[in-house]
């Protein structure tokens, strides 16, 4: 089989324009960015109101495993498929950061016959965004500091200041650093350092946000720092809600691009799903489900992190809820589960499989608790066998739950028919009754505690004596409001990403909290949570060219 | 009058296939970045190769003041007005750099009626050149900072690494910093620094590339740094040149906007003026040269800097020459330069203007050298007295030199109809006979004393013992084979910024060398050099926003 970059530089491409005519889009509704890439235009959700919303299907997965779960070629798959079965449907995903794809061999476009194109774009600039967010990011840095320089009229305590610079490379060396060395003329020296752009609160405040409007009273209400008297201080405080909204006004507009297969995909924001929500924006969503009779989209790593916050976060903050859930997993991955290792993985195993289904399972009571339908997407890896296919489809028929075997990555959307036909029934009734895990009145503690409980299978949750002091000062500022965003290991359940499967009799040790008072959550820190990555012995970049013909070597 | 942003948002542009088929362009030459912007392809200037060149007007000017000289606003006007007579011109400039205009209220879109639009655009993200250039310039740092933590197998010496990050964003606390704090996992303790994204080396490079090939076999030669036995240690040696020419592969295409009166204007590029050559991209020149008639581009600060490096850097870069140079000089300006303060400008003041004509003067004589024909453009400004013009008039009559009093600012391309027959008359003629400051073959020494004695009428130069020594060094390593980049203030033709006019009897102090062997030169560093610019008490950002309907304000 041909390689992913083999497969998108042989793809035919329909110029945008065809894109935004299947879509009815008129000229005012969208701009062109090159041939194959445009940006949605501001006005487009109020324009598109009056309509009806699509059905919208979330897709998640098991708890992430090296051997790949390949959620996102899933939900291009299932789109494809859709529009194959006579269904519209478009594609709502996040964007990939440049970090990753320069490090590690990888990228977030989908794989196979389900990719979103141009993926050289996507997973490059693309149309900016991101570079929109780390300069805004970093403009807000700049102004903190010239604020503290130039007399500290707000009294900015410098050792409290929680704000951090981004870049949207995995740079280890920025992880902590001193600034503002070299006397007098050079700043106020202070502990600093730096996230990956995605992990940004303005990542999370742009995917968050439902118009421009919107988005600027979220970065005004930003909390930088406290005061040497501990007072928190906001973006509004220092005045610069205005500049940093100007600096986003085109990076808030949706992007949309398409699949190998021509479907409409708009990719837009792309957070970090653990010190953030970890889903495309909010707009984007909205904006798919108005414009097609099926929106696919995907939340971040395993249900327990990504559909959690998606449910319990994203669709508070925009007034809607999914229709029916996909939850992906993989042979390959539930063997890992239970226990195998990755070199071991092409062997049948049984007692692997049998053991690590606990974690498919626990994620479909997730899924339950929450009241949604779901299905499980097995996706189909050449080694699988199918004794071992056939145990699976026998174990869910005893759970009582759907299942459909897709191949989209071979396939494209044919791969996906049976998956695409089921959830269309399955959502065809909207039910609209979405059981949150916890209340927004409920306390901070008792948030944590239902998540920690209902949703990872833990005992109980245990505070460091800094998060137990953060918990009563959030309260008294009145954060207890927000909902919480739990920064955890992607890789397990609990919080120790060597316990695989499904674990029990665990405690969460909740480390610390943070206020993302833009974004509107508490990000709860559990385990050590890595916010800038490192770079391997031999990145990805070393294999990377562009000849003179313009062929592009080592994406992907 | 309206202010600049008023005039812009008021200006009907159009559409910019409009103006590619004005410039006869297929649709495979362009590809469009909204509606009224649009990257020119890679292959277009070889397919223009057969193309007779077009005519190349040099716009440079007097030593700037606070007094503001209008040299960007001249050169618009000016490719306004050859329009107007009949002419077919394109413009070509340099993109702004975001940390200024965030600073300082300010932008580098021309002025008045004689600007580039759309300006919002140009002067915040645009097509996302000046991000990519820092991408790669902090991916480049990530990728040597892992080296060393991986196990240095290039023996790179952490405390003579020359290459710093960058961010486009003025930001004084980032000029010294310390990187790779924490401990084992967090990377190699070492001192670094962040200059603005203009002043990166990858900025110059992309400048002065002939085409993507180019672009990469420059990149390969950086000097990052050198080894524990001083060797230096390029990019090539790490293997990321792919990479990096990966990331730029956009960034390369010249882009294409219009004037408020519909000119085609190439906007591409815009490194420092001080420690790099100060000029837009070779290939936004070339390609302006095969497209227009006439061709107006603008250098850097004043003709001691800007031109001096536009005529002994880029044209050997390019192997062209320009036809004719138009130096850019105010009533205003002079006077601060004959001693008079900014607050005192309103009144009519011979004895400075007297003495002030002595700066312009010095690069009237400078261009001569050059053996290139010139004009004066008296840029008027509403507080200038006839009696003041007159006297320019005649002084100008009197050292036997062409002027043309210009007001392209409140009239467009109307107010500069006679610099453009003037300058259309003057380059009638092609000569192809520049006459360069030094050879290339001169030793590094004889090359800055040539630039010091003959461009800024210094009596000779003096060396530091640092500077000295680097002189051995650069030379034993081979790098005496290239031009020098002068970095001096632009605000005296000396290296002490407080000189004005034109000074006598005073030696250039030269501080320091630094090879930029990607660039193509060598930076010679007189004086203090600012790369990293501050953000003043009240920055311009504060006044930035963007209202619900879209409306800007803030910009200019």
């Amino acid at each position: 089989m041909k390689t992913d970059i083999e497969i998108a530089a042989a793809a035919e491409l329909k110029p945008i324009n065809e894109i935004t005519e299947m879509l009815a889009l008129t000229d005012e509704d969208w701009e062109p960015y090159g041939h194959y890439k445009a940006k949605l235009s501001d006005g487009l959700l109020e324009k598109l109101s009056e309509r009806p919303d699509g059905k919208i299907i979330l897709t998640t997965s098991i708890n992430p495993t090296p051997a790949g779960e390949g959620k996102s070629t899933v939900t291009v798959g299932l789109g494809q498929a859709l529009n194959k079965i006579g269904k519209r449907a478009v594609i709502a995903l996040r964007e990939p950061s440049l970090g990753p794809t320069m490090g590690i061999k990888g990228g977030a476009a989908g794989g196979g016959y389900s990719q979103v194109v141009p993926m050289e774009d996507i997973n490059l600039h693309f149309t900016g965004d991101i570079h929109a967010i780390t300069t805004a990011n970093n403009a807000l840095s700049a102004f903190i500091d010239n604020h503290i320089h130039q007399g500290n009229e707000l009294q900015i305590d410098p050792r409290r200041i929680v704000w951090k610079r981004v870049m949207d490379i995995n740079d280890r060396a920025l992880r902590e650093v001193i600034v503002g060395l070299g006397g007098p003329v050079k700043g106020v020296p202070r502990e600093d350092g730096f996230n990956i752009t995605v992990a940004s609160e303005i990542m999370a405040v742009l995917c968050l946000a439902n118009d421009l409007n919107d988005l600027k009273k979220r970065l005004s209400r930003i909390v930088i720092g406290y005061t040497y008297s501990k007072e928190p201080v906001t973006v509004e405080q220092l005045g610069f809600e205005g500049a940093l909204t100007l600096l986003l006004k085109d990076a808030i507009k949706p992007n949309l691009v398409q699949t190998l297969e021509n479907t409409p995909a708009i990719i837009h924001g792309g957070p970090f799903a653990n010190i953030a929500h970890g889903c495309n924006s909010l707009m984007a969503t909205k904006i798919a489900a108005k414009l097609g009779e099926f929106v696919v989209t995907e939340s971040g790593f395993g249900a327990d992190l990504g559909a959690e916050k998606f449910l319990n976060i994203k669709t508070r903050a925009g007034g809607f809820e999914p229709d029916a859930v996909v939850i992906v997993a993989t042979i390959r991955a539930l063997k890992m589960h239970g226990g195998l290792d990755k070199q071991n993985l092409q062997k049948e195993d049984f007692s692997a499989l049998e053991k690590g289904v606990a974690n498919l399972k626990k994620h479909m009571e997730t899924i339950s608790q929450f009241n949604l339908p779901f299905i499980i997407a097995l996706n189909k890896f050449p080694a699988d066998t199918q004794k071992e296919i056939d145990f699976l489809l026998g174990w869910c028929a005893d759970q009582g739950a759907e299942i459909s075997l897709v191949d989209v990555f071979s396939l494209g959307g044919d791969g996906g028919i049976d998956l695409a036909e089921k959830v269309a029934a399955m959502s065809s009734v909207r039910k609209n009754d979405l059981s949150y895990t916890y209340k927004l009145t409920d306390t901070i503690e008792e948030k944590i505690n239902k998540i920690a409980t209902k949703i990872y299978g833990a005992k109980g949750v245990e505070y460091s004596n800094k998060a137990r002091k953060q918990l009563s000062e959030m309260t008294a500022l009145g954060y207890d409001r927000f909902p919480v965003c739990m920064a955890k290991t992607q890789y397990s359940l609990s919080d120790d990403p060597t316990l695989l499967g499904r674990p029990e009799n665990f405690t969460i040790q909740v480390r610390e909290l943070h206020p993302s008072i833009g974004a509107g959550f508490i990000v709860v820190l559990t385990g050590e949570v890595m916010t800038m990555p490192g770079l391997p012995k031999k990145p990805a970049a070393l294999n990377m060219d562009v000849l003179d013909n313009g062929t592009i070597k080592g994406l992907f």
